[in-house]
């Protein structure tokens, strides 16, 4: 399968970013050494901590960027001159990335990943890098709370239609697998990312059939192990006939399970559990969707409501209650320099970086974020991605990262696994505490005297 | 530019999708003519109105629809027997597409597409397109809103970064211009929808070069008539250096404007407007960005807060209040005999359908949803878009399909154009409404007698 990469290219980049390429092009800058980090300033309130998602695909697209003829002369057509586009032309990567492995939970201000290259390279990473990671990281972030509200319960993802267009629906499939979900509806995911696909049937095949029970009875017939759909027109009456077509067709009906698909899920299952059991079919499992969120399995798997299995749509899909993070790329370190903004809210801490995580009792306790270099008694978490411009090998699979995730998650203190708001311990070291400090007095010592000491004195 | 079709191909797609054509194939079904109708059953509460979008894609995708040899091979190994696999291998859309235009507005229950085919090729078409015209509509709608709220002043797509993927990003940017948005960031999206492309300078070049003012100079000279970021380290030290580089570089000295990306927009461009003038600078504008949506840009624009453009990124590139349309994609006819679901809170009007606007002096006044071939006094919405499998020339460019959209705005009552919720007036024509009950009764006399009739009595 082709990626993203291919189809947008080189040019999934705003045109600031090919302004301030040409800039540094033109001051001689170009190939100076940069640090960028990106990390997500403030978690979104219903997000105890975030998992990292979406390295390998950043990878990729990494090691494909150049820009093509094509590309070249729609620049050339926005007014960049001949010697900038040739530059452009001859624009590969080839600096070294460090990075939280995919399926590490991830707090606020943490270094997601750190790009260390000549600048006109890593600037021109930005949007590429904010929107990879971001979307994956967002959406893995998301099905955690879900995987943990289902308390062992399967979770399938329904989320193709609704997703924001087909990479989230792509890339969001095997987020959602990388953070405990079992399945995907979505065939383009399940054969790109080798993920297991799920599903049964719709209510338009229910409709066009003669009835509810011929529909039933032709996909039993046909498929094994099937769910079948029982709410199209009232949900007892299609456990009802279910029950009917067991008996119909006796020793030859093998139905794995029913999908309730709206009313009350709690009431419901609870009818067709007693029904299914009355009839002796006490094995059929019982799926629940529509319009489901983390909060309503939780709700469902608390109160005992015998649902096996909860397929989960759009709100999964859409990280429908925080579909954005706040997420952000920026220049750290330029020629040996720290660097940072001031901008009231949206402070960056400078340097090439590092984050420890502390544990007592097999459980995290505190992170902290250190400057690079330092050493500490937590797990260092950032770790050697690329170098050079070549992806260090071998890059884990996609079972390695769920089953990292499974276990890290594990490690996370349970108010920080749970739904409800939680805060989790992350400091600052000394030492970048105090590099922080000498970045801000050197800036405020150059060209931004006043605004920079009094934006120091109401800092941390 | 390739599209995504190309890429997932007819595997956007969900498993059970493909499970119910093995039924219809099976049971000898899927030749038979079916219609489904794309719709949105609910508008978002902070929605007054829809904009229909995403027609042109959906056009190509459902015209390049076919299964190739490796995907094939893919449904093979899920147990998909050979006969079936021939009949997929063969299968092409041959049928009928009636849309709403792109641009127009639409409301709750209208059909936006019906699609009339062989109920196998019909079927295959739902999660494509959903997530095509529900995206690009989603978008257009969340982006109508932030340009009305501008009132006038132009609005600039930031949002690249942070969509949900980069169709996301692609797409939305030709949503967000037909919406009446001005311009986009994305480089790949004014390359793919031939767009207006801007954007200026990030922090990073400033933190990077020696001082701001060197960074301001040095994009002074590259960049005739260009944006200088300010708010790097204090937004109205920024400003001063502007100014110092004006008297600087005297007639050399061709800036557009001044972007303010944090702290309080309207107080800093009051501020900022007065240093500028009072320099002689009056005809430097002033751009706003950092966190916008439609209300924060509505109240800087009611208080005339001296912004000439903003810039707004995450919130309408992910349309933050509403991230998903409640829209469906149902079986409404079948071999001629009108189909509906009952399921709570889920029911589809059944048959073909057409919708009339009515108007008042110029203003839209209610709609009508109708049977397709009844008559009426109105505008009849749903247009003719494909037959027997091709597309009807020509399609508007995107330039009338965005004079369309003004256009059509600007017919609505003031309140649906305005922010704060406001209902329109939607009705179901007597004839659709006999149809209804007509096809209600007869699902009630079939398979479901009970059931049917105990919905049927709370149905409108």
């Amino acid at each position: 399968m082709m990626r993203n990469v291919t189809r947008a290219g080189a040019l999934f980049i705003d045109l600031y970013e090919i302004a301030m390429l040409r800039g540094y092009f033109e001051l001689g800058m170009a190939e100076r050494p940069a640090t960028f980090s990106l990390f997500v300033r403030r978690l979104p309130p219903s997000r105890n901590f975030l998992l990292a998602c979406g390295l390998a695909d950043l990878l990729r697209d990494i090691a494909a960027f150049r820009y093509d003829d094509a590309q070249l002369r729609y620049l050339a057509s926005l007014g960049f001159p001949h010697d900038f586009l040739n530059f452009l032309a001859r624009l590969r990567f080839t600096g070294d990335i460090r990075a939280m492995p995919e399926g590490a939970p991830v707090f606020a201000e943490e270094p997601i990943v750190e790009v260390t290259a000549p600048i006109a390279q890593a600037q021109a990473l930005e949007t590429l890098i904010i929107n990879r990671i971001g979307l994956q990281t967002m959406l893995a972030s998301k099905a955690a709370r879900v995987v943990a509200a289902a308390r062992g319960r399967a979770v399938v993802d329904f989320g193709a239609r609704r997703a924001q267009g087909f990479d989230a629906a792509l890339d969001g499939a095997r987020a959602f697998y990388i953070a405990g979900v079992a399945a995907t509806s979505l065939l383009a995911a399940g054969r790109a990312h080798d993920i297991p696909v799920a599903g049964t049937m719709a209510h338009s095949f229910i409709e066009a059939c003669a009835s509810q029970s011929e529909a039933f009875r032709a996909y039993a017939r046909l498929f094994p192990r099937t769910t079948l759909l029982v709410d199209t027109y009232d949900t007892i009456g299609g456990v009802r006939d279910v029950i009917a077509l067991a008996s119909e067709m006796g020793a030859d009906f093998d139905i794995g399970a029913i999908r309730l698909d709206s009313g009350d899920l709690d009431a419901l299952s609870r009818q067709a559990r007693r029904l299914l059991d009355d009839a002796g079919l006490a094995h059929i499992r019982i799926v629940a969707s529509g319009g489901l969120d983390e909060a309503r399995i939780e709700r469902l798997a608390a109160a005992n409501a015998p649902i096996d299995m909860f397929g989960v749509g759009t709100d999964m899909s859409v990280s429908g209650d925080a579909p954005a993070l706040d997420i952000a790329y920026k220049l750290v370190e330029f020629e040996g320099r720290g660097c940072m903004k001031l901008s009231p809210g949206k402070r960056s801490l400078p340097g090439r970086k590092q984050v420890f995580r502390g544990f007592h009792d097999g459980v995290a306790a505190f992170d902290v974020i250190a400057r690079e270099g330092e050493s500490s008694s937590g797990v260092a978490l950032l770790r050697e991605a690329m170098r050079a411009g070549e992806a260090l090998e071998p890059s884990p699979s996609l079972e390695q990262i769920r089953t990292h995730a499974r276990e890290a998650i594990a490690t996370l203190p349970a108010g920080c696994r749970a739904l409800s708001p939680s805060s989790y311990p992350v400091t600052i070291s000394g030492a970048l505490a105090r590099y922080e400090r000498e970045v801000m007095s050197k800036i405020a010592a150059s060209s931004q005297p006043i605004a920079a000491m009094r934006v120091a004195a109401s800092c941390r």
